[in-house]
């Protein structure tokens, strides 16, 4: 689509036109989300001690299972940890212990300095959609995902203002062998875009292959002393932490990169249909998910993870932006905060199988709760639909201008001398306006949040440019976005030798499709 | 198009078959909402300190303007204000003492008991749009609002369930006269719907026979002791308060009507474009406005009001959704509770001309803040479409139905036993899961918010069935209420003696339209 884009322009207009156009794309980055507000706890002290207790009651008594990796169990062992088969059960306070020594945030190196990122503290790290086996876009439907698919979405994060980073499988690439795909997709992250991205979880060997990668990238002494991925570990809910994500896992950690540990639960089938219940399930499991990490690496950086969603009980459907979603996020970010962790959670989340106002009303529901939240890592921030089997090309750019507003409401009210503005009501005074009073003047450029997709204009104007709906609006400014689009510049030695590790890794093995 | 849809099932279907489907509407409202969660708060005392402080010092040296109205600058000179031509200036601290007198929080009476609503403490009040000259559906596209528009969105606010209030002016209902048309929309609130409404506000002599119909509906004793009705009176900001809005006000006080006072503010244009400057004069003019309506009569119930929407710089359009709209609103909520006084704000905000992704996020937006920045009273919390000019019916189901969410929301998260759910993690395990177990069987019913609207099915069933939007989902739904609607009952004898007062009253005047 971007090229047959550009190839129109190229026949229609002159390089002027095309310049101009050209000149209107500012490709630039907000500083992640420093948060100027408070957070929003819905949980009295009284009732999270309840949950905090509980948790370690379900660690002890119950405990979790660790599968197929007599490793973990012999580590766990060593660690003070009742191992019975694959369960483990956690005498009280050990994962707790453990938990300490992650650290509060960390660093996540960009390979352009200027869009490395801090996970944690007040900070609010917005990254899109990771996994959707489809896509969808208005012209072409949905349909499974390519690796052309893959590249379009890493240059729109690439170019959306407002997402600070390009994160991890944004879409799968389905025409590319499942054993070789995390190096194209790396590849992609490393070469179309300079922001911070996530490294492959789905083989401990692909795991490797990313921190290879990274040391090509970033140097290998760099990689080293620093962190330059952040992973997503899923826990399989309830209580199962499977030897593929561990394996990865244990390749990050003993790295120092950083990994989501994230309990995925719908609930009411992965976790009790009450809100206090799933909490506790939820600190039970990232308590023993990042005290593992640290029994690889004292000091590895982490982040406590919830992805959940509620579920439809007439068809077993996930449901997103409902309220007790809501509640489960809040109660957890106060959960982490107390453990002095990281925290991820919330995103683009909705059901709905059109980028339509059923999507934007659970989407908004869920980007708002996830800022007032407390969130600091927001995977899934723009694109998702269809409950995340489909990355959407057009809500892609409809939830990434709505980022935006995230931004702006993190700002909080400054009540300075100039924000009192008392001058200019002394200036404008009853039945006036202040439209063009001096205040004004000097404010209005950065005083409010612009959209650069929704649509302002009198409804005449609308209706004679043909009464678009957001979905065409979003439509035409994907394929505007995808045409204007440029390569931000890499060392050549360095762009070859990627190049070169790619060939190299996919010559060594056979195409695999499971 | 209700009539339509009845007509057809009339001569499609058999008795049971319409009997099957009426008994599949349950005519059920919910209580207004009671918060059980705490409300989110941006601004430090400190602050609040300084923006109140301000205001005082707009009241003192600015002054408001009461225009074409002696009687109410005689009543403020005698209240010790300083009076020159229409300028009022209060010494600080005289606003702030006349507010005093008016109540934390009142009742306002439905017909129907059981329907009644407590406007102020930590409860949410739910009414729908208010105002628009136009409406617009799927079917019809957009067209001046008629009186046979304005009676079914009366009844699909009576037949939501979270609907509290049955508003005021739900459309502008253009092809009745506009000296009469008040009459005749407050017939519709009286008879089709048993929820409490609001009265008229376009002229003192329309208030007052919204107070005598009150009295045919209420009886006149009734009406004397207790609290029948809300009404809008907005402040021409900045400052100005004209002689019909305060006419109105006036009646209203005087008789001891409830009625929310509320600045109407396009940021940058009616107020400062800095947050801040815009509280300060939200304040000084709620606080003059509600010093007035006690000068009236002491104790007489009124809301502090805030209608704020941001502004597009280009084009000078309001903007809807937006982070300098919500944090105003958190803001005013802060001043409101530190007056002692009932707050009103958000909605179902939109600038979208069609119900879409624009216009759910904007709404998303604007009623997740209004929940947490503890509004008391929410006007326009559904079918609001283009700013205020329309009055979308697909959207005011999709609003409506998203209103289940604010209630979800307001829960909170109870700790008790049941709600731990331990024994449910006991029973289930590592690796289980929770579909089958007794705390799910026990909770699954009430465990979740549950919309009546919104698409979870498989996408294959999505797809066969027609791969409808919202939009679509939606129209069918405005049918299908529409068609099962069913009159509350009401005694014939007030029945007949509200059409004798309407009928008497138009005769006695010639039709106006302007």
């Amino acid at each position: 689509m971007a090229e047959a884009a550009a190839r129109r322009r190229g026949r229609g207009g002159g390089g002027a036109a095309r310049r101009a156009e050209r000149s209107a794309v500012r490709i630039e980055t907000a500083k992640y989300i420093e948060r100027n507000i408070p957070n929003f706890e819905v949980l009295t002290e009284e009732a999270l001690d309840i949950i905090e207790a509980n948790a370690e009651t379900v660690l002890e008594e119950i405990g979790v299972n660790f599968v197929d990796n007599p490793k973990a169990l012999e580590r766990w062992r060593e660690a003070g940890a009742d191992v019975d088969g694959e369960r483990v059960r956690l005498p009280k306070g050990l994962a707790r212990k453990l938990c300490a020594t992650a650290p509060k945030e960390f660093t996540q190196h960009a390979r352009n300095p200027e869009k490395s990122v801090v996970i944690g503290g007040r900070n609010l790290v917005l990254a899109p959609v990771y996994g959707p086996p489809f896509v969808r876009d208005a012209e072409g439907g949905r349909r499974y995902a390519t690796m052309e698919d893959f590249s379009k979405f890493v240059k729109l994060g690439y170019m959306s203002k407002w997402l600070h980073h390009s994160g991890g499988t944004v879409c799968e690439p389905t025409d590319v062998p499942v054993n070789k795909r995390h190096l194209d997709m790396l590849h992609a992250h490393m070469t179309l875009s300079d922001k911070p991205f996530m490294g492959s979880v789905t083989d401990p060997s692909r795991a490797r292959d990313s921190v290879e990668m990274c040391e090509v990238l970033f140097g290998k002494e760099f990689v080293q002393d620093n962190t330059v991925m952040t992973s997503l570990i899923n826990i399989n809910s309830p209580m199962t932490f499977d030897d593929v994500m561990m394996g990865a896992l244990e390749v990050y950690a003993a790295s120092n990169q950083g990994c989501i540990i994230s309990p995925f639960i719908v609930g009411g089938a992965m976790a009790p249909v009450s809100v206090a219940g799933t909490l506790t399930q939820v600190l039970a499991e990232v308590m023993a998910g990042i005290a593992y990490s640290q029994l690889i690496r004292h000091g590895a950086p982490v982040i406590f993870g919830a992805f959940v969603s509620s579920i439809d009980m007439n068809s077993g459907a996930p449901t997103f932006g409902t309220p007790e979603a809501s509640m489960v996020t809040y109660g957890a970010g106060q959960l982490a905060r107390r453990l002095g962790l990281p925290f991820r959670s919330a995103g683009s989340f909705c059901g709905s199988k059109l980028p339509d106002a059923q999507a934007a009303y659970e989407t908004a529901n869920s980007l708002n709760m996830g800022l007032l939240a407390g969130v600091n890592f927001m995977l899934h921030s723009c694109g998702w639909l269809e409950g995340g089997l489909v990355a959407d090309f057009e809500k892609f750019v409809m939830d990434a201008d709505q980022l935006g507003v995230l931004h702006g409401l993190a700002k909080g009210v400054p009540v300075d001398e100039e924000s009192q503005a008392m001058d200019a009501i002394r200036e404008v005074g009853p039945g006036g306006h202040y439209l063009g009073c001096a205040h004004t003047q000097a404010n209005f450029k950065s005083a409010f949040w612009k959209s650069e997709l929704l649509d302002y204009k009198p409804f005449e104007t609308w209706e004679e440019e043909g009464g678009r709906d957001t979905r065409m609006l979003a439509s035409e400014r994907v394929e505007f976005l995808l045409a204007n689009y440029q390569q931000p510049t890499l060392d050549p030695a360095i762009a070859e030798a990627l190049l070169a590790y790619v060939a190299d890794k996919k010559a060594s093995m056979p195409d695999a499709f499971m």
